[in-house]
């Protein structure tokens, strides 16, 4: 059914579950959209659909499972995706799906309404879509996949207003959650953000009175559109006819924008925050350095996420940088159903130990992030059997002991070695001769938060390593999941 | 017809043609094949094919277009190629066809003789391939591919010896050029270097009495075969019933290994003449900061090749090292027949610079060569139209100003930039601030030759650079070829 | 975008639009369906789909374009529609689209309701279909496909009853057309016709307790199901735990069947209304001969749906019968983008005139219907070509002036040969010695009412004949169609 | 591997193995050969292949298992077989291959001599290539198919002979068997029938100055060639410039075309030996009445191949004629891969009885031939599962008894009913009230000789029923095979 088995390392890994990307006033706006979708492609490498509207073709969509230069750059198939106005959707699986994912569950998704058509685009996650899913069924909604996101547009279909900008208003008021959503009608192109603006969504100019929505700057490069800002938390653009228009459709909040964005979702060529996602990596591990400094011979990222932060810690250590683990360039996409043996093969298919080089060194790892600890242990297990003499790992995010809620794929809480582990009992379980996180207050500062964490109100939603969820996650709630007890 | 477009850089940089893989002696040989073709991936991406024996199902193949992991990693596949005795080859193109290549192409060859059936893989290309095909046409010979590989088969199809490793012996005792040869039949493994061992083979022993054949070591290890030794220059063996027979069928020659598999061919992990490639690469770098040092703020790699060379030259020269461009990791292959749209964005589908990272720098960025100079004029405007203050490139070889006649897919001569510019007209026609390549003694000192290069009887082949070609290239001078004027 | 053109008659014979086909109380339902499917596929080719129920696994579904021998036979896809209990659709176009089916518009559809999923499969047409969506959509329902028949499971959604019976019952209360449609819930396998019974739908009994609904007994034979009796016109049926519940939901009518179904739609060996379709063709064909009589030396069909026709003439009139026309076994679905050559030989790729034996024959040539005209004048070029003598078109059916809109894919009034002409302008447009239709009267009595047509209340619904609507055709009407005067 | 399954019926059908097409002197020639192949697709349904030249693009070729509409039509394919000239072939399986066909073995075959390229495609059988082969590969040959028309080329690559008409007579008089072959050099179409000439080949006039040469006539039609007459047995016609050259290269024999032709491989709607197979066939069911009357009430062909002597049994009988078995006409091919339940219905996949027509009735079934008996007893208990009152086989042609040699596909020995039984045995076996079969006298009268066979010099091949083999099958008695014993 599934068209490819995860990644060796994706169970243990935080994954992103969603990139959007939009498109208005350029002939043939799909195309354009495929290459933001291509620069978001890290966001969600399960599917991808595209939306665009002609006013000769009316409305048409294509949504396939696999990469966007697979399915969206053959002039057979953009051909099919006439009009100047288009919006897409990377996406890696959603919190309804059951494991795996149907067609029907790829976005974006389409609704008629009485005063036309509007495509919708949503990263993020919408923490009371099971009550609000059983609402609306009992009113007569007929569910076609089981997105939380599908909820939008049958709140929208409900909704006395008369405009599908004010119907979407009235949706997006009655979810909670994270939202980052990207719609168009036959004349708009729409972006909102939600009150806290959890996840990101900048704005782009691409000439003329064009303008191009992405969830990160990265989609605007790849186009040669000029970043105008990000969209504010709580605000909604509506772009039609060269002018871009804004509102705040919400109550006011204290913005909490996602931190793990900045350690490992964003590509390290974006900009979040006004800073540069790699400089701010790099400064991880300048942080990490400081706080945790150790005697060695060698340090070597984790590849490919962890080199901006070893390059700091080298920077500010002073011990030698080296590629002492080689990635296979060849491995974008998992063998599909490989045979018995070749699955057992496991890491070794997508890394390889340097061991000349590593060869009775010290060699100090850094990595982005500990999930699960199974790829911690086959990398220290490659590289102790390549005649490392020791092995440091080097984290460059605190230990990760809470579930994201919000438009993001964790293991359940207790699969998450920080949740029922110490860091010592994870050390000794990973098997080095020494383990160190970056501290919360560390991060903090690594983002450009002088003074670190505020503990009373924090900068950012960082709910993954504190277990404060700044929005309650009540469908979790109503099925048994226990919040961190308060102090 | 072609299954896939080349790479955007891909007519911009030399390109190894071949990878070679062999095992016997363990049950389902073909699966550990697979992995070890997986793990030369870089050294041919268009097609690669796998023979397998087993004494119940005889000889088996597949051949196919596209990536191993893609072809060769299904059960339903690897289950029709059974047997303790399997070889594999990847490939990009062969000097026989007219720029496109047909599935008979796609090795390995395969001949039933009298004696029972053969197999054979070449990494390489033959120097006297056209007149031996237009002899063996004229005695009967029916070819069926346009490679010049298929000569070996005739010629031992004619042979007058009773085995089959004296009839290979008798077909490369006829051949000119270069070639590691890997070879099956019913029951024995064969490996073969020419007598200077142009290109790379090496043995491995995988458990008991299994051993394997691989162009590198980096093979061996994703199967987790320890690397035993390399074949010599001028060597056959031939591996049955756990034993490893060697023997030396040619006159004696002196070495002279391909210099720019250490530059590029190899992979980084690989060890070649007992060294390891990455580290010869950052001691290009360290000779390439020591020739050609110059004031600026960033080392940044022309990713991914230029990395070690950056490493080295960030620290002799203490000027920090930067990912100031960013690869896309989605791009393993480029898209399939795109619009002209997403066709012209070109380079900005596999690469972006980290904008915020070099705005206002003077950026050093180092590469592996120049071929045509196209991507380098790219990457340079843009990291100006990023807002670079200054550009320096640093490359981590010659001046590449001859094509390579011994298994590398070169342009012709005049299209390499090398050959109708000097240094300076290269800095000025690229439009950079300064332009220095290595020397080719400071190349020789990094893969440590001390003294630097011999001229009189240089160590490696270095023709690509030199124009002292050490096999003469007969086939290219009946079509016209201008060797280089004795000085 | 459509996966394969019409064939080359398609545009000109009229096509049943849908098959239906369910079972209930056998392990692994879904193959029982598809091999139904395959019994039905004359009456849709374009695509089919299959949704099944499982405790275990839910409802489960796969819909494709293309044929059921193709899509629903392997054990791949077969393992993905566990389950006892399965319904299945084969569909030629839908009244909604525009001249392409998207994948979306595949039945069967599928609505999750408070009390649970139900799918359906509608054999038929809604004639108020354009009116009910607008007013659903005015009511917030999203639609997912273009085709009429979703209303239903909109309509049910917004139903007040408690069970899926009852508000099944509710939504077919409101729609107005033909509708003969199977429908499925976790428990239940549900089969309603319409109070005229338009379309045919008949029960069958496979062992013990265990059920089937389909279109017509030959998807029963081809199961081994024993055909227990057709449902009524206006019946309803639900079959749960072995039984078979009957109910009438609608307000009594006289049946009106269509007479089309005995003349070309169902297949010669299926049963309806108690009589054999084969002998009921047969029997046109004998009484074609007494009302139209001619001499000549052979009677041929237009295979293959003259064919019962053609015997039943030669045996009345004593003319041998012959195979003039050979057809092309091969030519199940037509070329797929064929070269503009190829597409030009037309007819030619199909049928093949049997030279030798037409040559210098006076041939009377038997066919089911005349629709556009262009086969038929395509066909008598073919045999005179050859040679033939005479050629006299004998038609087994009457003069088709009126289009259907009950669920057949007839073309637009204006295109229909005799909407146009009277029978001696279309002999002499088609250019044969003679043309000759079955009566009205003459078609009644062959399907067994030896008095003929009753004028007042006629017993089958003969519109594309006479054009008299049993059900008044809303949609169309409120498009601009004109209906036949009252006289 | 195989890419489908037998047909349910195959295994129990003697099957032509090929048909030959090709075309000289016409823009697009490709297109008018795959039209050809398509009018023989009968011939050979597994895979088909097409080689062309035009002056600019050189030989190409395109080879590929599955029907000719499906792979030989689309514009993106026949643009790459340019040229006036070229040939095709479509094939069942080659008496070489261990049960199933490796692409390799699909024709036409391709030879690059000396004097330029020559392609070649084979229908018939070589009855020593098994030792042509073996001393081949003895003298260097390397064999790239199993198939027994690969000797061909290999003998006229080492004939001394200077042009490749001459050099195919060569090779042609070396080879034993039974071939109508057709050849292509880049300004030559050449045929050739053997001696005997067992297999069919014509000739056909397509305007000014081009030419076709084709299996059957059948194939001329579809082009809208002209006829122009049979291929003698022993003559090689070689077309170019417009004009057509005949030659006799064999030594004189006495003809012995295959009768099995005019029963069943052959098209109804060819001529073969100036007669109408067709009719032909209606004249066996003629002799057949004459032959084995018996009382009944219907006579009812088993679908397609017996519906022609149906006819004229029941033309000479005077018993209706009747569709009581109706054939399933989306069964071109079976089902790929099917799950058990779904390979289990078996012939009801393919055929269903028409039950009201049977039920009660004396029924007389026409089949073309018995050769395993497995579909006779099948069909047999369909036809009293639907409640006829007694069954009467009338066949065709008379037992087949013998393996052919000469390029159809038949079963061992042993595994024909009639090698084992007589034809009371065959009846009960088979389990039905009578069994009869056309004397070889009879068939040969339908045939048009009025004398009856000669049985000293029989005018026909017909060992499959009379053992007589008119060229020793060599290498089938060099593997044990047991002629019959002289009487």
């Amino acid at each position: 059914m599934r068209p490819f088995l995860a990644h060796p390392f994706d169970d243990d890994k935080l994954k992103e579950e969603c990139g959007v990307f939009g498109v208005i006033g350029v002939a043939e706006a799909a195309n354009f959209v495929a290459l933001g979708m291509h620069a978001l492609q890290h966001r969600g490498q399960e599917a991808g659909g595209i939306v665009s509207y002609d006013p000769q073709e009316g409305f048409n969509s294509v949504r396939r499972f696999g990469y966007v230069r697979d399915n969206f750059t053959k002039a057979g198939v953009m051909e099919t995706l006439p009009g100047a106005l288009a919006i897409g959707h990377v996406r890696y699986s959603t919190a309804g799906s059951k494991g795996h994912t149907a067609i029907r569950d790829v976005q974006p998704f389409f609704g008629e309404f009485a005063m036309g058509g509007c495509a919708i685009a949503h990263n993020g996650n919408l923490t009371n879509a099971a009550s609000l899913r059983r609402d609306l069924i009992e009113r007569g909604a007929i569910f076609q996949s089981s997105s939380d996101s599908e909820c939008i547009i049958h709140l929208m279909a409900r909704s006395i207003q008369k405009s599908i900008p004010e119907r979407m208003k009235d949706a997006l008021r009655a979810v909670e959650g994270a939202f980052s959503v990207i719609a168009m009608t036959r004349t708009k192109l729409i972006g909102v953000r939600d009150p806290l603006g959890v996840r990101p969504l900048v704005l782009g100019k691409l000439g003329d009175g064009a303008y191009a929505l992405s969830s990160e700057t990265c989609g605007l490069d790849i186009i040669g559109a000029e970043f105008v800002r990000e969209i504010d938390p709580g605000e909604m653009v509506v772009i039609a006819d060269g002018k871009v228009d804004s509102s705040r459709p919400f109550a006011p909040a204290k913005a909490r924008f996602c931190i793990f964005e900045h350690v490992y979702f964003s590509r390290p060529d974006s900009i979040l925050g006004g800073r540069s996602v790699y400089e701010t990596r790099r400064q991880i591990g300048v942080e990490l350095a400081k706080e945790s400094p150790v005697e060695a011979d060698l340090v070597c990222p984790v590849p490919d996420s962890g080199t901006p932060a070893a390059i700091g810690y080298s920077q500010e250590s002073g011990i030698p940088y080296a590629m002492g683990i080689i990635r296979n360039q060849y491995m974008g996409r998992t063998f599909i159903e490989p045979t018995e043996q070749i699955r057992n093969m496991g890491v070794r298919l997508k890394l390889n130990v340097n061991r000349a080089l590593v060869k009775g060194k010290r060699v100090i790892l850094v990595d982005d992030s500990v999930v699960r600890g199974t790829t911690s242990r086959k990398v220290k297990d490659m590289i102790l059997e390549a005649g490392a003499a020791e092995v440091h790992f080097r984290i460059a995010s605190p230990p990760t002991a809470w579930p994201c809620f919000y438009g993001v794929d964790t293991p359940e809480r207790e699969k998450l070695l920080a949740a029922t582990m110490s860091e010592d009992e994870m050390r000794e379980w990973i098997g080095v001769d020494s383990l160190k996180f970056i501290s919360l207050d560390g991060l903090y500062r690594a983002v450009g938060e002088a003074g670190g964490r505020n503990a009373k109100t924090p900068q950012y939603c960082d709910a993954c390593f504190s277990g404060e969820y700044p929005v309650a996650p009540s469908d979790q709630i109503a099925k048994g999941f226990a919040m961190k007890a308060a102090e």
